[in-house]
């Protein structure tokens, strides 16, 4: 299929789940009392988010179900069993523990704006941030607690939930502490990724699994499936990052370089013996001109480092999608392979 | 019993069991990579604590199994049903929330200093003090999800942790909205306290039911428990404030007055027509004198305020004692009675 098709596709699986994930968010997670809480926990879930991973979560479901996507009520959703479990309340948590993630993150890095809306922390104030991630922690574990189905299912699940949080942490504790590292490995970037990124999306794809006490093999694939297409990912954040034009990025391109931020490619070229942290002299993005940022970018080229991080992210996303053969081959299954070539071809 | 008896039974219930729990946080929580961040995590909870939550737990399981004090091994502690249970793992889990809310606390409440050591936030800096608070968080989640048993039992427990977090967030909510209410009512004052503060012991103390898989009753009458003396613990501590000696408060008394904190007592007061806000002119901890606070608690005294809140704490802790009629007759009950007794008797 063309990228293009592929695209479409995507997009479109996305679209169609996005409205059912927006109506659950706000019945699991409605505004009540006390309100200036509920609100800014609600802030950022409500500024908009493509909700890639409830997509991904209510996707395996449907492939490991083998059913026709979008032919079952999501909140009655059959598992292998003859049982029945609420899959989107599941879809819904990972999403909650995202948003938590984020509104933390952005007062850890002091990130100003996130989904084009002022930060949570901006917003309103730094305690209310924390106390509205807080909040969207707790919640997201009282709503997959109750996905229904078998006890022994929905704890396994409360324990992958867990210890994905834990990873998060892990994760970003790894990237503020890379910041003063100078001699950090291409194997440390990516544990780091690994970490901070891809084992949210690891957790969205073997949920379902979970939940429906499907075999070890199964899980782990899916949940490699995730690892693999989230690192690839966060790959091409960073290839983006210098290959987009600013106005179709939304921010300045090569702001990564400007603010001295490690990613693959950097570290790469770094063992190419480039002088990575002379490639751009100005320090501020508002500063920076794109004359600048271009010879940057072609001395990466040069360098091979962002053909080494595309190559990279290909091979992650093609085993990515090799783990899906644990699953019957559906349509629901074509669409999770879609979304892992989406993740490296999208353009912004 | 008198209450210098009640105080030594209690304290070396405590003492007997802190050894075990702090030989369990080490096991549950050791010092991993990234090391930085466990370390942060770990930092409160090895400075000291009572362990009073954990033992409460301990305690009620005791109580439950109706065995003799420490005659089992709480790491496969005998159930109801001839089964068993790692109730340390739960003690633990419950701890770590505890240290987890007190380490974001102090980052909103601005608090310098915890346990006579400098807060996590001054130790480290606030970013690791928010991830910090963040491991905790998913780590007592994934400890209480091991402890064994019935899968039915464990997923109520996890159910019952997560609402409480989300309790204990909707109370530090409450507390910092209150700061600028000036018609704040006495229930409102108690319905916080009881978010904030008196949840986790309702929760320590219901936990080893829910693991047990006891009847609702019971559940509900060992979480009643917890609430009661909780409240009772919290109003005793605005008490404290007044009423004992700085040297022995271990900080100036009547700090709270200075700081414009609301309690029962100042609520009570402005109900008595006592113009709180003008109670102590200073506005700082370091300037005020003795004999301002001498003159203040005086005006509390006069208008029944102080007798009032030691009347609304006794009240509560003899409700809290009668939750526990639904044991069995037996030590661990007469201790957990004692617990109640100490929590307000103590004198700091």
């Amino acid at each position: 299929m063309t990228k293009h098709a592929t695209e479409e596709r995507v997009l479109s699986a996305i679209a169609e789940r996005r409205e059912l994930v927006n109506a659950a968010i706000d019945e699991e997670l409605p505004l009540q009392k006390p309100e200036r809480l509920y609100e800014a926990s609600r802030y950022l879930l409500t500024a908009g988010g493509k909700r890639l991973r409830p997509t991904v979560t209510l996707l395996a479901g449907e492939a490991l179900a083998d059913i026709e996507p979008m032919s079952a009520n999501y909140r009655s959703f059959p598992t292998a069993d003859d049982g029945e479990i609420d899959l989107l309340r599941a879809a819904v948590a990972i999403e909650i523990i995202q948003s938590f993630t984020l509104i933390h993150d952005d007062i850890m890095d002091d990130d100003d704006l996130r989904r084009g809306v002022p930060a949570v922390h901006n917003a309103y104030d730094t305690s209310t941030a924390i106390l509205a991630g807080d909040t969207l922690y707790s919640k997201a574990f009282e709503i997959m607690a109750e996905t229904g189905g078998d006890p022994e299912h929905a704890l396994s699940v409360m324990r992958l939930l867990s210890s994905t949080c834990t990873k998060i942490c892990e994760g970003q504790a790894l990237d503020v502490a890379f910041e003063s590292r100078d001699d950090l490995l291409p194997e440390e970037y990516l544990e780091m990724v690994e970490l901070k990124t891809a084992v949210l999306y690891g957790a969205a794809a073997a949920v379902p699994a979970v939940l429906f006490g499907a075999a070890d093999e199964v899980v782990d694939a899916l949940y490699a499936y995730g690892i693999d297409s989230g690192q690839a990912f966060q790959i091409q954040d960073d290839v983006l990052d210098l290959t987009v034009p600013s106005d179709q990025l939304g921010k300045q391109r090569g702001s990564d370089l400007v603010e001295n931020k490690e990613t693959l490619i950097t570290l790469h070229a770094r063992q190419q013996g480039v002088d990575v942290d002379n490639l751009v002299d100005t320090d501020r993005v508002d500063d920076v001109t794109e004359a600048e940022i271009d010879e940057a970018v072609a001395t990466l080229e040069d360098a091979g480092s962002i053909g080494y991080a595309r190559k990279k992210a290909t091979a992650l996303t093609e085993r990515s999608k090799n783990q899906l053969a644990v699953l019957p081959d559906n349509e629901a299954r074509e669409l999770l392979e879609d979304i892992a070539d989406y993740l490296i071809t999208r353009g912004y």
